[in-house]
This record gives C-alpha cells, sequence and structure tokens, in this order.
C-alpha cells in the first residue's frame, strides 16, 4: 500500500481482530511495484477449509478471476490458500498473464503441499502490463516462513499489503455463539468503485463450518447488501472478489463439510446440521456486519473523499428499482461537487431521479437533507431552511432521503463527495 | 450568458448566419438572473410556421417541457415565437411553475396577436425556485421592439441570451440548393450534457418548407446522431430540448404545409411535393451538419474541458451496442482524468468496455489512440509506443478507436476531459 494522504474519513485505528482457528497470514515485499512495501500477502488454511468467492461481472476480467472461478470449479469449493499480489492487476495480459496466473498457484502448492487448484490468486494495480512470476517465486520462502507468526499480529500488514491508493487498512470482525465462532476480515478498495465488484478485494475468515454451497449462498446474500451497494465513482474494475474462508475449527461447532461426514452415521450428521442450523441466523447476521463494515470503509477512503454519503430512496416500485434510482443520485458528478462544495441544491437530485428511467412521481417527490425536508409534493416545502441543511451537509457523515411516490421499494446505497483530490490521485496514478 | 474563462476549445470566432425568411430575434435583460445580462431571447416567426420538438425524457421535466408538449399537441405544429429564460429553468415548482409558463406564452401572444400554444417556452437555469413572471411581462414591450434589428445583427445576442454556465456562444449553418434554402441555429450547454437531451437547448430555423410531421422525423434523426452523442458528464437535465422552425419563406421552394394546401389543386400539391423531396436529401444531410456542429461546440465548452474526445467503437454486436461501450469510455471519470493528465492508460479504457454489459471479446480486444494501436487480441500489441500515443494525447483533439471484436456494430459519441475546473464550476454553480 502506498500511503498517500489518509482520508479524513478514515476510522481511528485499525480493529483488533481476533484468532481464527486454521487461518495463518504473512506478507513480503516482493518488489513488485511499490519499492519498500508489502506487495505481496500469502493465507494459508488447514486442510479441509472451504471457499466461496464472488467475482467482477466484467466482460474484460483479469487472468486472476479466470483462474479463481476455474480452481473453484476444480477442488470442490476446498482451498489451501490465497495470494494475493498488488501493484500489478496480471488484467488484459492474454495467455501468457493466465499462465503467470496458474504458475503462481502451482508454485504456492508446491511450497505448501496442496494441489494447484486449492491455491486461489487475486491481483490489484495496473493493467496491461506483464507481471513476473519469479518475483513471486523468489519471495515465497520468505513468505511461507512468515506464516509462524500468530495470526492476530499479522491482520494489519496483510490488510496493508492488498492495499494499492487506499490511505488506509480496513478490516472487521464480528463473533457469534458468545465469542465462539470468530468472522474476520480486511478489504481493499477506494477508486474504481462500482456496483458489481469494483475494485475491491475483500477476504473474510471464519472457524465457522460451512460447506462451500452454504458459504456462496451466505456470501452472495452479505455481498448484495454490502460491496454491490457502494460506489466511488461508478468505474468496475476487472480484477474484483470477495471471499470466504471456512475453516470449520471453532471449538464447539462441528465440521458438515460434505466429504468429512459421508463416513458419519446417519444421527451424528444430523445433530451436526443442527448445531450449525442454530446458528445459521446469527452467522448471517454477523457476517453481513463484517461485509458491511468493510464496504463502509472502502467509502470511508474513496479517492478524494471528504463526505461519507448514506442515499436512501423509498417510495419505489420495488427494491431493485429504490437502488437503480439511489445509485442515479449516488454517481450524479453534479450531486458530488454539491456534496464536497457542501451546497444544498437538491434540484440536482431531482435530476438525477429524472434520469434514473424508473418509475417516479415528480409531483409526489419528497427530499431530505439529514431531518430537513426540503421537497415535498414535486415542489420546495413550505418552511424549508437551506441553513439548517446546510449545517447537516458541513458534517463528515451526510445522509440523504428520496421518496418517489409510486409504491414501497427502498434501498441505501452509500458513496461520497467528488472532489480536486479525486482528480489529483486518477490523474497521476501510473507516474 | 454569465462569461466564465472562454474554453481553450472553443471556436475563434461566433460564425456568420445567413438570413432565414420569416424569422425575427430580440434580447433583453430582464433581471431574472444575471445582472447586466441579457437574459431574455424572443424568436418570432411569419405566420404559417411549422414547428418540431425533441424533449428531455427526464421523469422530472421542467414546467416548459410540459407546456410544449402541450401546445405543439394543440396548435398542430403551427408555431408563432419561442420565449427563452435563463437563470431559472422553472423545474420542480409545480402547479405555480407551470401557470407561470401557460402566463409567459399567454402573455406573449397577445403582444404578437397570436394563440398561446402557438407559444413555445424555454428556461433554464436554477431547479426548484419560482419563476417570477412580472419580470417577464415587463420586459415584453422593449423585447417586441427589439424583433426589428436585422437577423443576421441578432443570431450572435440570441445565442449569448440563453446560455448559463456557457463560456461562448454557440451556431452554426448551412445551404442547400446553392444557398437558396437556409439552415441556421444555436445551442447552449456545457454541463449535465448527457445522453438523450441534457441541459441543452437547441434552436434551429429554416425557409425551407416542411410540414410539421416530417420537421419532427429529420430532426429527430439529426438529433440522435448529434444532441444524443455526446455526453460532459453523464447528467441528463430536466429542461432540454430540439427545436426545429420552419417558415418555408425560402425563395424558390413553395410551402407544402398542409393547411394551406387544401385548396391547391392536385396537379399544384404534387408539383411542389416534388421539389420538396428533390431537396430533402441535401436537406438532411445539411441538418445533421448544424446539429453535430452545435453538438461539437457544446462539448468544446464542457464544463473544464480541455480536450475534445471522439470516442469510436467497432466490432460490436450491433450500432446499439458500439453507441453503449462508447459512452461507457466516455462516461468514466477514471477515462477522463487520464485524458485530463495526457497519460496513455488505456488500461481504464479496458476496464471500461467490460463494464459496458455488451457483448465484447477479450481476447480480441484493439485499441488504437490516435493512429497509435495500443492492444490487439487482448494485450499490448508488439512495438506499441507510449510515446506516441502521449504526443496524441498532448493535443487538444483526441480520437479514440475500440474495436470489441464480435461483429460489425459501431458509433461514434463525443465528449471531454474531467478536470479540476469542472468541479471549481459546478462546487460554486449557485453562489
Amino acid at each position: 500500500m502506498k500511503v498517500n494522504k489518509i482520508s479524513p474519513l478514515a476510522p481511528a485505528a485499525f480493529p483488533l481482530l481476533p484468532e481464527v482457528k486454521g487461518v495463518r497470514l504473512a506478507t513480503v515485499a516482493a518488489g513488485i511495484r511499490y519499492s519498500g512495501c508489502d506487495d505481496l500477502m500469502l493465507a494459508a488454511f488447514d486442510p479441509g477449509t472451504t471457499v466461496a468467492g464472488i467475482f467482477t461481472r466484467s466482460l474484460c476480467s483479469a487472468a486472476p478471476i479466470d483462474w479463481c472461478r476455474y480452481a473453484l470449479e476444480h477442488s470442490g469449493g476446498r482451498v489451501r490458500a490465497l495470494i494475493c499480489n498488488t501493484g500489478n492487476a496480471n488484467a488484459f495480459t492474454g495467455a501468457a498473464g493466465y499462465a503467470v496466473t496458474q504458475q503462481t498457484a502451482e508454485s504456492v502448492a508446491a511450497a505448501l503441499n496442496a494441489k494447484p487448484e486449492e491455491v486461489l490468486v487475486a491481483s490489484t494495480g495496473v493493467i496491461a502490463e506483464p507481471l513476473d512470476v519469479n518475483r513471486i517465486r523468489a519471495a515465497l520462502p520468505d513468505l511461507v516462513a512468515g506464516l509462524s507468526k500468530p495470526l492476530p499480529q499479522v491482520w494489519e500488514a496483510a490488510a496493508m499489503a492488498i492495499g494499492t491508493t487506499d490511505t488506509f487498512p480496513k478490516g472487521a470482525a464480528r463473533t457469534v455463539k458468545d465469542g465462539n465462532i470468530r468472522i474476520a476480515g480486511f478489504a481493499k478498495g477506494s477508486g474504481m468503485i462500482a456496483p458489481d465488484m469494483a475494485t475491491m478485494l475483500a477476504f473474510v475468515f471464519t472457524d465457522m463450518a460451512l460447506n462451500a454451497e452454504t458459504a456462496r449462498t451466505f456470501l452472495a446474500a452479505a455481498v448484495k447488501k454490502s460491496f454491490n451497494r457502494i460506489t466511488v465513482d461508478s468505474d468496475t474494475s476487472t480484477s474484483d472478489m470477495a471471499l470466504l474462508f471456512s475453516t470449520g475449527e471453532a471449538l464447539e461447532i462441528e465440521a458438515t463439510r460434505s466429504a468429512e461426514t459421508t463416513a458419519a452415521d446417519e444421527a451424528t450428521r444430523k445433530t451436526r446440521q443442527g448445531n450449525n442450523e442454530l446458528h445459521a441466523d446469527a452467522f448471517k447476521e454477523a457476517l453481513d456486519g463484517v461485509t458491511l463494515d468493510l464496504a463502509h470503509q472502502i467509502v470511508r477512503d474513496g479517492e478524494g473523499a471528504t463526505k461519507f454519503v448514506a442515499i436512501t430512496v423509498g417510495g419505489a416500485t420495488n427494491d431493485q428499482a429504490a437502488e437503480i434510482i439511489a445509485r442515479a443520485i449516488a454517481d450524479s458528478p453534479l450531486v458530488k461537487t454539491a456534496l464536497a462544495a457542501e451546497d444544498a441544491n437538491w434540484g440536482r437530485i431531482v435530476a438525477a431521479v429524472g434520469k434514473a428511467g424508473q418509475q417516479a412521481d415528480r409531483d409526489r417527490l419528497a427530499i431530505w437533507i439529514g431531518d430537513e425536508q426540503c421537497a415535498e409534493a414535486g415542489m420546495v416545502k413550505p418552511g424549508y431552511s437551506e441553513k439548517r441543511a446546510t449545517v447537516h451537509l458541513q458534517g463528515s457523515d451526510v445522509e440523504i432521503k428520496v421518496d418517489v411516490g409510486v409504491g414501497s421499494g427502498e434501498a441505501t446505497v452509500w458513496t461520497c463527495d467528488l472532489t480536486h483530490a479525486y482528480i489529483d490521485i486518477n490523474a497521476g496514478y501510473r507516474s
């Protein structure tokens, strides 16, 4: 992670993340791009760990995305390692780029006595430049040696190592069942953040026992409500992924991983399933909490952001329509520049609703900035105080609510403002 | 028009626009918003003039849009005047706002001995503030008196009077049939410019005889290839319109306006139609030229623009898919900031293609910056010279070509770069 000026919206400190049994992490400076900074991260998992993944919908996906899709399909959802480099996305690098990804997986597999398809690969950084596999290979011995460190000491370094234009490392954790089941994760992302998995990597680890299919269901639901509800600049990356690793080593929970339970008798299996079902709702809630926390941190690190903005649209024909309208507001450069200027120019919100292409009744439209209602029944609300709205906009956390007056669909999207710093960062990223 | 620093992409001078028989123009400072500048423009037309209009698709359309739709429907396509104010869009102003528009039309109609529905109204400026009809009424006598000036002396003032954040007035003309048929027009727009009629007003005048239906067909075709192919910031306004006025007074062309020809015998009517059909193709081409010229000027006045950028996508499944991909590239803040920095970071173009949601073959993708081919077959082209690409980007007119390798659909979209000045302009527009 190349440390720019830390976002004014950053949390005070990286959170304390717990032990997650069966997970080991290590980082190293492999000299792939940013000299002096750790740019290679390895996560190693005990045998029997399962994984679920959600990947970018970009049609120009990077080589690691293709590899991970292949690996997940051929490993039966089992995983032994994840390796992630920054500085080079290995995207748009053709067959040679895919070979580098495969060779990376093979090298890590050899070092950890695993199969190549049990090694996932993630990359982030510049596009269309060749990635040198030898830098990764040369760094592997140190990386593997680093796995011996106690996990709680490595979380922050791991979160740092996967960052690019991030200005702070992003971590989050929740526990279930009195702390006996743990979920912890970290993420990177600050630009090219948009719907459907933007330049964003999120790795979440739990000692809950989940088979790959259940993990995928839980992760998909969590991603839908978190990473897919944030937008910094409407741009989508070639390299994004969210992964959920499940070691199943939580003390009081027994594994139900299918391959391990084939030998168990029917009664035992039912008991184990019962235990898991008992905790499923609590686990899902905790997982949602971790992904939403990480997603919010990504917005708080939005390139150049000075405002964390929650945009809630209600009264739409359905939740999906509400989300589209909320996103139209969140992605509008005119809305975002007005937010940067702390200017209660809510006419731009009206314009964004109008262009969203979803049903809305102009003459029933209502708009709030914080608690201050600006508009009702399609015009300015009598007694509206621009001063009160402006005071709200002067804070670092902004809430905008819009009711489009046609139904009961609702959705919230999180975004940030558009400032000069966004242009500074992105006009100079490669140099 | 509040004159900001003139765009570096502005043409050297406002073009000489010709006489268009049957059209008179006048402007006045009505004090609606910018003190000292003309902010009210009146166009008056001889009886028998027809009009066609294309309007914003915004669901939160402004009162003047609603009025114009009503007027076109009830006037049978006949028109006697157009009045346009700047400084206040009369948008999101409820029933009171609509009443102001109607009263404006009634006042102008009374002054010109016309029917209210023969008067079109356009407004542009801030949203959600009440517009005072009395300012318009008070200015009307001066405005009507101003109609006596020779048209060629008023074009530029009229183009100036409809501008808001524009930094130069925009005009264009073409002639057909050795100059005997004239088309001239002017437009405003520099921000909130996006697909499907953004904050953009375009008024085009011809002495060609066109019935309202034919005019609409020609105008719709011209708009599709010009105003709907430009984007500054992907934002769409509540107030946009393109209007084509046809007086039918060109010396050598006889009118075919339906109401006037009811009395003519069949043979005469056929001759007249034949004359018009003879010129239809040439007229359409000239009209396309005027609208494309105006559209390009709007992009050249894009808020904060320092580059005029043509993005052509080929090899798509069809023309519409090509347009969607071209627009995804044109609207990408990451592409636009790279262009501002003259940085040949074409990986961002790859990312934009990937997110467009239209079929593209990553492994057949080819990209050119100017004449320099960056990518072929899904990776960097051997021998690609970043230096040559950068030299092209250092010019003020930039061409980007992308072939997505799946078909023969093609489209060009015009846009500009995203600079600090865009934020300066939009963070301070209301203050």
